[in-house]
This record gives C-alpha cells, structure tokens and sequence, in this order.
C-alpha cells in the first residue's frame, strides 16, 4: 500500500519506541486520547503549542519537531481504496453498513450528518473468552442541515 | 449518487412508512438491533426463516418476500467514494484515523485486524446542550495473523 | 454527462415550467432561498412538511409528491469529475485555490473546516458594463478539530 | 493525501514563518489579495515582475524566487477527489449543490458559464455568537456561450 | 463506448436522414455553422427560439422539440478516455501537444487561457492530392487570468 | 498537476529564456513552426540529427543534449483527466464537441478519422478589440477505414 | 465483464445461427474477412450500400438492417482494462511487449506508428500436434510524424 | 508517459547505442528474435544464464548485468490506459477488433484462449509504393477451457 | 455491488431451488464439479450439448436454455475492486499474497504462470472444531514462458 | 508494473541469493511453510522476534533487520488491477469464479465469508506427464456473519 509516510512520522516512532513507551503511556503522560495522539503521529491533527512541546520532550526530540506539529497538516490516506486489511475493513463496513446507518441516523436525528470533526474516537480492548474484542466508539457531533 | 436500491429495499421501506413504524420499533418487536434490521432492507444482511417471518408479518408482506430476505445477498453499495455526505464522512474517518487506529489496534492486540464479519454496530442519540451527539459503537472480534 | 436526474424532479420542473414560474419567483412565495429550492427539486435537500406542501400547491402537484420531498435523499452528483462546463469550474476553483484557500483559512480560524452543512449558499447577477458577474457567497460555520 | 508541495513554496512560507508575517499582512503591503497571494506562493498564480519583487524583498529571498514567480505554472492540486476534509468540503459543495447552482445561474443568465479565470475569491471570517463563520465570495465573469 | 445518445438526438438525426439533408445543408438553411447545428443535435448547445424553430420546421418536428432545443442542457460525453478512434485522437492531441500548446500561448499571451466558451469551431475538407485533410480551426478569446 | 517535465526540457528551456529567445525567434532560425519545436522540447517530437544540432547550437548546448533530442521519445502527457485550465479547455472541447465534429468529419468524408500523426498544428493570434483571440489550427490527414 | 452488446448485433447472430452459418461462410459468400464481418456485426466497422445488401440478403433480414449497417458507428468496447480473459490477453500483450514493440518498429522504420484505421487483421488456426496455435497477423501501414 | 524505465534497461540501451547495434543485429548473434531481446532489455522476459552471458558479451557489460537478465521480472507497463500512440494503437485495436476477434477465435477452436505465454511475436516490415507497412505476427497456443 | 445477473443466472437457479436442489447434488447427477456447473450457471463456463441438456433435463427448462449454456460467455464480474466481502478476501488474498507466490512459483518452476484455463478449483468444507475451514484448492498447469 | 519492493526485501533477497537458499530450505530451517516466509521478506507478514532472528541469523543479517520484520506492515500491492500476468491470473480467477464461488461458499456454510487473516497458503508441484501444475491450497476458516 503505496503511503508516503512522512518524515517526522518516521521520526516520532522511532523515538517512541526507543523508549519503550506505548501510545497508551502517551496518553497518560499527555492527557489526551491514544488515537489523537497517534493522528498527531501521523500528521493528521495538529496539537497546540503546549501539548507539542510535552510530546517532544518526553520523547527527547527537539524544538523544531514540536513547530512542526502545531502546524494545520494537510489530511488523508491518499489511496482511494485502501489495501491493508485493518484498515480496509473500515471501509468494507462503509460499503455494507452504510445506508443502513444512514437510514437510522437520519430516523432520529432528521437531516444531516454525524461531524467527522467535532468528533472523537475510541479504541478499547474487550476481553472476551471466545475471543478479545476491539471496540471503536465514535462520538460526532449530529449537524441539521441549514435552510436558507 | 447511483446506488441502484433493490425493489425488495422499496416494498420494505414503503411498508415500514405506511405501517408508521420507526427501525427502533422493529428492534423492539424482532429482538434484533435496528442497525442490523436495516442491514436487511437494503439486502447486506440475510435472515434466518424465522426473522425473515417475523419482518414480514409485522409489515403485511407475503412469504415471498420472506424468502427473499433468507439468501445470502451480494454486498457493497458500489461507488468507490460515497458522495452522500453522511456515508462520506465514514470514508473521511477512515483516511484521516485510519493509521493511528492501525498502530494503537497493533499496539493493543498484534498483527491482525478487527473483525468485520464476526462484528456489531450500535448508533446512539447522546443528547447534548451543546448539541446532540451521534455515537456509533463498533465491536468486532480481534482476528490475529495465522502463522504456517 | 451521465446523471439520472430523478423522476420527481422532472415533474418539478415540467410543472414549473408550465406555471412559467422562475426559482427567484420561488423564493418569493415560499420564503427560501432560490438555490436551495432547486436543491430540493433535484433531491439533494428535504423539506419540511409545510415547506413541502406550499412546493406542491403552488405548482399544483399532489401530496404524495409533497411526501417525497421531506425524506432524506442520498446526496452527490455522482460523476467524479464533473463534464458540464459550468460545474467543472466548480471542480477547478477546488484544483487551482484548493490550497491557497486552506492556508487562509486555518491562518484565520486555525485548524478545522468550513462546515458545508451548516451552510448557505447565494447566487447573484452584479451589472457590469464589461460584462455581468456571477457571484456566489457561501458562508460555512467555522468548525474547529476536536482534540479528545 | 499525496500532493507534492513545490520546493519554491516551502522556501516562501517558511520565510513568511520565520519573519512571523500573515497572508493578511502581506495582502497589506503589496495590495493584492491574500488569497491571490497565496495562490501566487503555492504555483497556482503568475505574478508580475514588479509584484514578484515586492514579495521576495518583503521575505529577504533574492531574485531568482522572484523570476521564478513570475512564470505561468502548471496549476491544478492533482488528485481528482481531494481528501484533505477543508478542500473536500468544496468538492462536497459541488457535488450536493452543483446541479442547483447551475440551474439558478441559467435562469437568471441564460447558457453560459461562470469564469474561473476572469475571476475572483475572498475568504472572510464572520464572527457570530452561535460559532464564527467561513464567507467565501466568488465572483467571475459570466461567460456566455458564443454562437457560429 | 458507452455513450447514451439521448432520445431526442435519436429523432432529430432521423428527421434529417429522412428528408436527405447532410449538416452543410442546415448551415445554409438555418445561417448557422454545421458544426454548432451538430452540437444542438447532441444537445451540447442551446438553440434561441427562433433557432430551434428554423430547425425542427425544417425536419418537420413539433414544437415541443423546438422547445426542448432551447434549454440549457448537461455537457460533457462522460467517458473519461474516450473509445471512438476519431474523437480519441483529439484527445491524443492534448496529451501530446498539450504541453507545448501551453507554452507557446503563453509566450504570445501571456498568463491565460483560450475559452471553450466564447469559442467557435470549424470543420473544413482540404482536398490534397495525397490525400484529402481535414482541417479543424478553434477560435477562442483569449482570457488572462484576473488578479485581485 | 503531477507532470514530471524531463531534465532535458528543463535544461532546453533555462538555456532559451537565458538567451532571451522566443519560440517565434526559434521558428525563425530553424525554420520549422513553433509548436513543433517546442513539441521536441517536450520530448513529445523527435528531431532529425541536423534539426537538433541547429537548436542545441543556437542555444548553446553540447552534442550529448542534440543527441536525446533525435531518439524516438515516449509520448503524452499521462493524466487522465489534466487539471491544468488551459490544457483542461481542449479536453472540454472534445466533450462537448466531440459527437458533432465526429457527425460532420463522417458527412464529409465517410468513416474514417482524422490522423494524428500526419497532422500540423499552428497557434496564432488574432487581434480583437474586444479582446484577443486564440487561433488553433489542425490539419490532419484524412484516414478512411481499410477493409480487408 | 458489462458491455452493452447493441440490438442488432443480438439480431445479426441469432439470424446467422439460424442459417448455421460461420464467419468463414460469409467470407466465402462476401468476399470480406471474416474478422471485419464480424466487426460489422458488432457495429465496429462500416459496410458500403452493396456490402450491407449482401449480408442482410444472406441473412434474411430487412432493408432497414441493411442501412444501419451503413453508418459510421461509435467504436470502441468502453471497460478500460477488459476482464473476459481472451480479450484481455491482448491488453497483456500490450502491457508486456508494448516497449519492445515500440522500439523495434522506431528501429526499423523512425518515429510514427502502425496504423490503426489503414490495418487490417487476420485469425488463423495452425494445426500443431502439440496444440493448435492461433495465429493473429496484423498489418498496417507504417505513418511518419509529419513535421511542419 | 510515466512509465520508469529500469536503471538496467539505460544501461543495456545505452551499450547497444554505443555499438552501434541494433535489434535486428543482436537477433543476429543470438540467435533469439530481437522482439524477444527487447523485451529482456526491458526486463519484460528472462533470459537463461547462457543467453545473458552472449547478451552482456556482446555488449561490454558485466556479470552482475547477466545475472540480473536471467531474473524473473514484475512484468507489465503500468498505466492503464497508455498515453504513448504507438502503443496506444494495440489498445485501440483490442478496444474496437476485440469482440470480432473473441467471436471468430471461439468459432475457430471453441471455447478457451490464445495463449499470451506460449507465445511469439514478430515485427516485419513490408515494403509497399503506397506506404510500407507494419506486419506484426502473434502466435499464441489456444488453450481449451479444462472441465472438472 | 452493481453486478448485472444475467437473466438466464435467475431463471437456472429459481429452477434449482424450487427442485430444492443444491449444486452438491448437480455434481453428483452430471458429473462434473459444483463450482464448475455453478460457473455454468453464472455464465462464465460454456457446456457441451450434452452437459447442457443434462442440466436443463434435471431442472426442467427448455431446449433454449441449454442452447445458451453451449455458447462462450463474455466472462468477468466486471467491477474493478470487488465489495462483496466474500469475493473482496481473494482480492485481499492476491493484494497480500501475490508477490509471495510469485517468488515461490518462480523458484519452484522458472518464468512462467499458473494457467488460470487449463486450470481446476474445488471448494471443500473441513470440519474443525475451532469453527469450519473453507478449503480452497485450486490446479493450473504451470505455462512456461516460450523464448522465440 | 510499478510496485515500489522495500528496501529491506532488496536486502533479504540479496542475502538469501548470495547463501544460494530457497524458500523451501528456509521452511525446512525456520519451520515455517515458505509462502509464509516470502510474506515476511516481502513485509506482508509479521515475524516473532525469535522467528525473526532465525531468519536474519541464517541469512547473516544483523539484529536491526530482525527488528523491522517484527513490526506489522502496511499490507498490499497497491495496483488496482495487477499487470504481472502471474498475479493477474489470480484476479481473473476472482472475476471468472467469484461468484460460483460465492454461491457454493454459501450453499455448504451459510452467510459468511472465507477469512483471509485465519488463513494458510500453499503452493505445491505436481508433476504431471502433460505439463507439471500448479496446486495452490487455500485454507481460512469460515466466519459466519454476526447478527445482533
């Protein structure tokens, strides 16, 4: 799956796991989410002034990466279907689910949409004896379409 | 956007709208969640015989629709970007969550994905002041890589 | 350029027509924006009921036309790049200021997007003795990232 | 999302960076637009030698950014349907309303077009207590089409 | 090449093999070049009233075809490369000459483009004893790019 | 728009803008039209030995640049659908009017196509007071289909 | 693999079936290639007045078959990469010897092509005790960039 | 064209030029037809360890360049569509002769394919006062559909 | 997932499951393998006369029908990237394993592929009691590359 | 075909070439089947670190090699559609028999899919007088679809 992973993503991971530290970890440190942090990662969020500084520092990495993080990224993949199986499955449930969300979404909430940003998302583990579960929970804001 | 919606999907919903039931109200009368119940409308879920019945009486549709709703459908909207800006929004998750989803499952659970087979998904009216939410909980089964 | 414009909105638009009645006239009576009815004519927005019948009387359409329009429609063109000269400069305004757009906006507002449901959008003819203009004014909410 | 920024634009901004200048500032002191400018920064716009010569001294890069400015470039982002979710949200607007806005432009200009090269775009913000606004105002030459 | 000739291009085309009228014909009719009489034919331009009325008089339609020739139809023949040898090569054209095209209007012009609106377009048989040619000349006003 | 312009057209052009010459003024001195100089520029054009010798002499560069110039290059641009407008407006030509040229190509010269190869192309410009006008002209030869 | 196979070439084959009639045949009673019957068939090639006369005559259908058979048609299968196997190992042929070819006719002939459109094409079975073989000859005729 | 020619291929083309040879020689010499040689120059065919050896020999390259001769390359051009005309012209053919030829192979030999492995192709030039002409000679094994 | 079933695909397998038969019990009764007969359902293997009438005797249709399960489909699914999860795995499973099984097959047997003509694949059920395996085992006689 | 190998498989390649290795020795050495090996040199397939130091020890690699084939890789190809005729054969295989498949799957199982992630992959020689052959034995467990 051909993605350009950017340079100061190549950079964060290393270091994070030089230490040994875990994204988990992070978010203990850092007061925010795992998967936001992971997004910060990968150039798909930007962290203000103070939360870069303390990503970098915990990491020993310098002023610069932390500038660099508090810039807006320019988002997304890039492949319009994805290969990698994990990530693929996401959009397999898009193609399945989709209308059928659609359809219950728009049942109680009326028109609109969920934002994908005021948004968060949440992976957990679920421990199960048949076998673990993920559980993704995502939280959107609904948005009524205007009328003009 | 072209999704060609089956006859079947129609009768369903046109049924659905006349009897002045909501999903929410099938999920009461079926014991299957309204998510999944949708799945079956739009023909990305099959039923058992039983439920299949029961869908069907509760609409006043005949055993031939009945039937239809047990095989085992062809899945997938089609368009490979979804332009209903609601679906799309899943698809924008996807390209901006999906690797630090992928690196916290991997960090999480292994190599391996989450089920989208062996999987539930639940969406919820978190009421909010600010404005209402929309939570969709996924929870699918942590598959790991076979070795051979 | 292959699109299947909908039934209904032909039947909109033949009554239309027939009625000789222009969108802005539209605006007149209904007390909406011209673009966003032609938006619910080619299904793209929902009306309310009352929005929906006063549609429906002043063309002199039935109710069960009126119903259509206030269901949810799935949304979107279709065409990944649109053929009609008039759209497609649309699609090269995105291609050619894309960017510079971006870098604006997050240096005004900071990282997030302009909403394009919690939006309107205007059309307007400005006289020019070189030459009329086509103006159109969109105004978005400002919706900044969530951090979690 | 897999666009390659031009080596001249990454000189620009940083320099814009480094002398802690905005867009606006810069709209200030040349007088041009700073979307315009913007454009200009990312290849997307020519400039003249003397608007050229204006940016570079404000930004102390010599001459040869300045010649290079001046050249009419390639212009266009590339991918055909953009993910970054601020620039897919234009893209998104084309898709839902594109139909409704080119029947409106018809009515009230006849066959014809919206330029996007006799054209221009300002971004301005809207304060408003329920959330700041994104006002984007286009305005392009109607074009109409020419008889033979 | 799946292109969906629409119905009524179907019965104009019949109307003119019918009464044995070629294109060149029309034009000295209807004072109009058979190249744009071609493009209402395919409903790629809008004809005025008193066009569309030479027109279907001529052929010996109804007015109800008349009066679809004048609306603004949706452009665009829609494959993306399309199939047909003849039109491929116009297409081949631009991807080889487009570059060089680009630079030298650029260099007699400036920073612009040449319209495909206020455009004109013949079509002409050179007879050569080696082999007749065709000629095609385009004629668009050149439109320098706007700054603001 | 990702167009990688070969090293040789790159070091071809600096050498001509260095010289302060023309495409004109290379038409001039080498006696072949513009569009198919610049044409071997882009390497979309091979050159005879006595052809690329002259240009690389009037340019000042070495026998090894004059070489390239007679190989037989790999031709077209290799985007789709092009994003730059200029180059953009004749793949718009072809959409709009590609079924009328093909419909009068095939009146006046039964089936067959236009060649691309035993083709010229000329730009010219056309006063006009009220504005500048482009002038494309093709000239290919007229192939009738073979049948065997 | 979805291709619209047109109603007359459905008309063609079944009339052809009925009599029990190969390609072969028809080349024996029409003194044309099998190969460019059958593209007649399929609306890919053109027959003149006679040409169309014979076949139909031979087919047993009516004059209004013939006529049709007359017209130039819209060429071309549409699916780019074609997935029904025969066919697309033609395209692999071009995928894996496309370059080899291409260098050895600029060797032995200079820069143009093979044409197209003066071509024509041959199958023929060769009896081999290891395995028939199909033999596919080709022939058009070599056209030289023209230079102006 | 994007395609990127290997570093080895360079390397192997650029010997043969400074030989002086060409295809048709080191058919010659080899022994193996020069579509075949071209095709393991452009890493489109393995060669044996002994036909790498006379390959490099011939050409004044090493042994690590025989080696990798004999290798089992990715094979394929890449883009789907291909820009280049020369090569185009084979898609065109496949695209326009692909059904006529399907319809007469299938009535020749029945149900199966032409073998795009057990496989020659030949380049000829035919010499011809009206134009020579390019005669290229597929022979593929027809392969019969196996039942089970 | 948009795919056409073809007429003749409905009519066999509503005979099919009204005989309440599965294709376990075709093969047994025609002797051939079930997914081959399924093939021949969807159109994608032709039967001999024989095979045929064996399949339409067992399911009570017509001579017709046979007469169309006797000739060669145009094959295919027709969708670029398959949705239907079930079908989408063995795109995954080319996507993931491709250039693994490559090598392998490389070194197991020299350049060359595994005939997907001369080629079987059967479906079996392996009971385990950890959940039943799908059991894929597919045959291609491996072609070797000729050399010419 | 433009697939970009890593680095890291450039090296283990080259290491296992130079000790004069198969996969098949490898299996015997690290007891593991050699598809599954290919697919951790190829990074489609993570390693344990004690699988991963057998690996690199037997190839005479170095413990930062072993630490990369831990990691679990971005999967995929990439291309949509496969050039290199080995692997396309797969893909065609998927667009003949995917929906024989499909049907067959869901006669002997239910609704559900084929995993591709609990699933064993082997490639085997069979000799065979007529040709030797290919066996490619797929083994995933079978999932059946969850309902709620």
């Amino acid at each position: 799956m051909s993605i350009a992973i950017p340079e100061i993503t190549e950079k964060l991971l290393a270091a994070k796991a030089e230490k040994g530290l875990t994204f988990a970890d992070l978010e203990q440190k850092i007061g925010r989410d795992e998967v936001w942090i992971a997004a910060v990662f990968y150039r798909q969020a930007s962290a203000s002034p103070e939360e870069a500084s303390k990503i970098t520092e915990i990491l020993g990495l310098d002023a610069a990466v932390a500038k660099q993080l508090t810039e807006c990224p320019l988002k997304g993949l890039g492949p319009v279907v994805p290969t990698d199986p994990l990530i693929y499955r996401f959009y397999e449930i898009m193609q399945v689910y989709g209308m059928p969300i659609k359809t219950v979404i728009h049942e109680k909430f009326g028109d609109g949409i969920m934002s994908a940003i005021d948004f968060t998302l949440d992976v957990e583990k679920e421990e199960d004896p048949k076998g673990d579960r993920v559980k993704v929970i995502m939280s959107g804001k609904f948005l009524p379409y205007k009328k003009w």
